[in-house]
């Protein structure tokens, strides 16, 4: 199949909404990440930021709708519209990846897949690695398995702990109050390596917004998946527009 | 003509990547206006953000290709995919206004007339505004008319102090030195207030970053145009989810 170019570059996609604040950083991040001295050489970025698509962790709980048709429906928009490689910014939403990539003709790309391979480029050990994210993507394994078979082992934090730290800072990250929730990312942060984790995977997309203010310390201790899956977008338009599959 | 509607909302079109950075502060700015304490609340928005657009100043001064096909061909898409209601999120772009709004069916914004509508419902006075924007902006107009219509006279800077305040500026932000750019844009702002602006409308996305960190009161003077644009957006999405024409 072929894909819409514009000036010779292809398209990326971005499945979003979920929720749009992320969105809007996950794009930034990609913007940042592009080698690029003016406009022109920035990637062409097409975004369906639907805030309607139905609770994620809700419907894996059996509490809500699921919200793979109109996550379906997304992507199938964004191939419509030249979209040659989307990337979904949403951890939880992975849960559904398989089932959005037998009918998808873009190349799908996975954020536990793509922070693995970041870990690696980054030459971080063989071993444990933190992981902050939200019940539902530890339960499901949207991260160990993939993690698991670059040799990487996820901690996580005791339920109680995701439940007096974690849930609090993500609900005052959306209510746009990110001052609130620094010290309790920053706790959270502490005893994963506290318990042995080199490095700290930020698997929750409002958990970097709200580390953002964080002390230096701290940031230096984490590994942004989001930023992961920004550089997997800026490599395959890279590769792209090199000519490469 | 009926607009795809998800989930009882109709759907925001952006077109962006004019630089990319303004799009994505622009997006904030809908999400920021936008009432809503969970993300089920936000607009879906759809965004065409490409930056291979060519240069919109260049074009008017005959010095570049038109960026008139790629942006039709932006709306095109935008529409394509569900969109009932675009913005531009380029203030230089709006002087294409009438031949992309002739060949679209979505309504398309414009950021002169959602400015001058935002003038209003502030409640600020006839008579003289101050106008901060690129030579090309002001050349074409793209503000004074809308304004004028709606009983604002715009005042400019002399062309000697957008070529020592201005300009200046804008390089300084463009290049992340944001610091640098604050007294230069408050000596913008004080000069249009002292020959006789009530107000002075941000016509340029690297105005008010710029002007973030300046002086509370040099702040309180000031009118961001595009916060007016995207307060359009979200009064758009609010009438038609409440059944308005």
């Amino acid at each position: 199949m072929t894909t819409a170019t514009i000036g010779g570059k292809r398209i990326i996609g971005v499945l979003g909404g979920m929720g749009p604040l992320a969105t809007v950083d996950f794009m930034r991040k990609v913007i940042e990440a592009t080698p690029a001295t003016k406009d022109q050489e920035h990637i062409p970025i097409v975004v369906w930021s639907v805030p309607q698509i139905p609770d994620r962790s809700a419907s894996i709980y059996g509490k809500g709708e699921s919200p793979l048709p109109m996550m379906q429906d997304g992507i199938r928009r964004l191939e419509q519209i030249g979209a040659g490689c989307i990337a979904i910014a949403c951890n939880t939403a992975h849960y559904w990846y398989e089932e959005m990539r037998r009918g998808s003709s873009a190349k799908l790309l996975h954020i536990g897949e793509t922070t693995a391979e970041g870990l690696v480029s980054l030459g971080i050990p063989r071993g444990p690695v933190g992981l902050i994210a939200t019940d539902a993507t530890i339960e499901t394994k949207i991260y160990q398995d993939r993690l698991g078979a670059h040799g990487y082992d996820s901690l996580v934090l005791p339920k109680e702990d995701t439940d007096r730290l974690f849930w609090p800072a993500v609900r005052k990250v959306k209510a746009n109050d990110t001052k609130a929730a620094v010290p309790l990312l920053e706790e959270a942060v502490e005893r994963l390596v506290a318990a042995g984790a080199t490095r700290v995977v930020l698997g929750c997309t409002e958990v970097p917004i709200g580390l953002a203010e964080a002390r230096r310390e701290i940031r230096a201790l984490c590994f942004d998946a989001t930023d992961a899956l920004a550089l997997a977008c800026v490599a395959w338009a890279s590769a792209e527009t090199a000519g490469a599959p």
